[in-house]
């Protein structure tokens, strides 16, 4: 047996999901040993989560058990977390364990990356997982439930997203969405509540057409977004904000969806990075490492003129397949494959019924938009759960 | 128009409702002004408050919309606060206003009573209207959404009612229905999750069947519920609770149902009170004071054995009638109706499909019990809304 290389996946996001489902499908009976190690028994869909954590869906329809999406008569599956990970003896060690391997594929996923600005990971909350957007959620119910007992304190009311990038905008699209609804439910007069996006970056939406952006932020702030751009948080306090010159915005839920980094995992573990990311060579290993790929959030791709790619999902699943197809390549002795990372369109929602986007070298906005990222989710769900997940989670998007 | 007399009732509780809809009933056209005066627009069924407490149920189900139980055309309705009841005026001072009277119904409802336990007004909720059951609900939750980012918080997912009268044992009862829900909803192992019952009396429901009793607390153990019976809560901390010989039990979570008390507003008008409380004549009038009516939780009615009735719903309601009933004879110069208290009977819920009680000089428990509850609630309905509102709430109940 143990002839039969070993393959360890760290993590069970886009990247790793894809790789382990491409592994099954593609690697014969007794060519290779799978694990999929990841902390929860849990898949999430990360472009999703935007809603849970507003509450304008279900957690639930944000996440997918693994068991459901692979088989686990040819992948071994094991949730734990990974404690580090040892290139010089092939090993990876586990909370409640140690795991050897021949190959290893990393994709344990980001960390919020705050550029230094003081009381930011202290007081932020982060959209990054099940758990992060269930207490997003709790959270900001808990303060319309707070405000009916203290009515003086306008600051449970008020809601600070810090970036306007992808996540940020979605975010907000959402909670502009959810805030009347909430009003509504506490007996709240509309007028209290007060949402701002705050984006250092002179726009919203960076490198996205100028104009798709301009008709998102009207979109919003007809919705209620208080816009405030080329504005840096300086601080984040247990009372809110302070912006630009000093500005105090007073807030008890600040929601920082700034920027991502790679993961102190990747950092320790001796590969050179960036950011916590590792400039991957173009066959999606580490540098020196003929054995570990890294995928997803951990990896640094650059395009042909020399500028990483943002990590987003379409990216890392991408990754995935490349990464599963050299994993097989290399077991069998065959030439392995370049990444180039294909464009494919992004579409931003902005709350229900409402997008904008560029899919086939076109710009879309309004409901068509929403559609399309419609289509994109359910896309999603059927490359990794087929017809039966469609089926399941479909409807709800 | 000056000849007609004026009444107002101050409050849209059990008492102050009744009374309104018993003056709709009888009084003829232009026979008298009657103002009803209350803190929101709406009614709510504090039977009923233990529900959307603990979340077994949503808080829409507890109110009713005050415009849906009085016709208009026969009694205005002014949605304010009242600041100051002045006797010798023939005054009330309401937030925005002032208004005079002829007659008047006090049935401003009580205070939690904490009986001096220092940090108990500070630190712990209470179940006494829709905006505090609010606060319970999504505290709860959000308790759970912290634990999963604090693991090691075991004190975020453990729950302490102070108290176990009436409210007390009832909310428990829904409580240890929802924290098993709430454990599937957020991951988390149900044995990590605490919920105590402390009571300083020596016994559960004092007053209570002793058997029934026994009943329903062997039915809350085998739900979870820890009970510290004949154990003081000696102080609330922002921590948790320190009972008996200086235990602390730490917690996030306090809820206190141990007592409530008349009304600061009633003990600032000069009335003569116990505990907040003014023991009304045999008519339910404030001593000394022809023209004011006091009904509910503000007034104390004494048993032939000449101990206090405790406040509840029932004896509201028998007052609300009586109290009507008294307004109308005054006006008409006829003879007034002493009140007397007669006891349907008593039941208390455990949770879903479980109960205990005595009515018509029986004794209850089980389905059989839950069952007669639901009776009573949607018997209040009717008294309330005829059939329209027992549709549009009851199968909630």
């Amino acid at each position: 047996m143990s002839s039969i290389p070993k393959i360890v996946i760290l993590g069970a996001g886009y990247g790793g999901i894809l790789t382990a489902l491409r592994l099954q499908k593609e690697l014969n009976y007794n060519e290779a040993d799978v694990t999929l190690v990841n902390k929860h028994d849990y898949h999430y869909i990360t472009t999703h989560l935007h809603m849970p954590a507003a509450g304008t869906d279900n957690p639930e329809n944000a996440r997918v058990s693994i068991s459901k999406l692979i088989d686990e008569f040819k992948i071994d599956f094991v949730k734990s977390t990974v404690v580090q990970i040892r290139p010089q003896d092939k090993k990876v060690i586990l909370e409640d364990g140690t795991l050897s391997y021949d190959y290893l594929v990393v994709g344990v996923g980001g960390e919020p990356e705050t550029f230094g600005i003081p009381g930011m990971s202290e007081y932020a909350m982060n959209i990054r997982s099940i758990n992060s957007v269930r207490l997003i959620r709790e959270h900001i119910e808990y303060q319309f439930a707070r405000y009916k007992r203290e009515p003086h304190r306008s600051d449970y009311l008020t809601f600070i997203v810090g970036g306007a990038g992808f996540t940020g905008i979605e975010f907000v699209g959402e909670l502009s969405d959810r805030l009347p609804e909430l009003c509504r439910q506490f007996d709240v007069d509309p007028s209290i509540v007060k949402l701002y996006n705050i984006e250092a970056a002179p726009t919203a939406l960076p490198g996205f057409d100028s104009e798709l952006v301009e008709y998102g932020m009207e979109v919003l702030r007809k919705k209620g977004v208080t816009f405030k751009i080329g504005t840096a948080i300086k601080e984040c306090t247990p009372d809110g904000v302070i912006v630009g010159e000093g500005e105090e915005i007073r807030s008890q839920t600040v929601i920082w969806t700034g920027g991502i980094r790679g993961n102190r995992l990747i950092e320790e573990a001796g590969f050179e990075t960036m950011r916590g990311r590792v400039k991957v060579d173009e066959y999606l290993r580490a540098p020196g490492s003929e054995n570990i790929y890294i995928v997803g959030d951990n990896s640094l791709v650059f395009n042909p003129e020399g500028r990483p790619y943002p990590p987003t999902a379409q990216i890392a699943m991408q990754q995935g397949v490349v990464c599963a197809h050299n994993l097989v390549a290399s077991i069998r002795n065959q030439s392995l494959k370049s990444f180039e990372f294909k464009n494919k369109g992004t579409v931003a929602s902005l709350g229900k019924g409402e997008a904008i986007g560029i899919a086939f070298g076109k710009k879309y906005k309004g409901s068509t938009a929403a559609w399309l990222k419609k289509l994109i989710d359910l896309r999603y769900l059927f490359i990794i759960g087929g017809i039966p997940l469609v089926l399941r989670k479909g409807k709800f998007l």
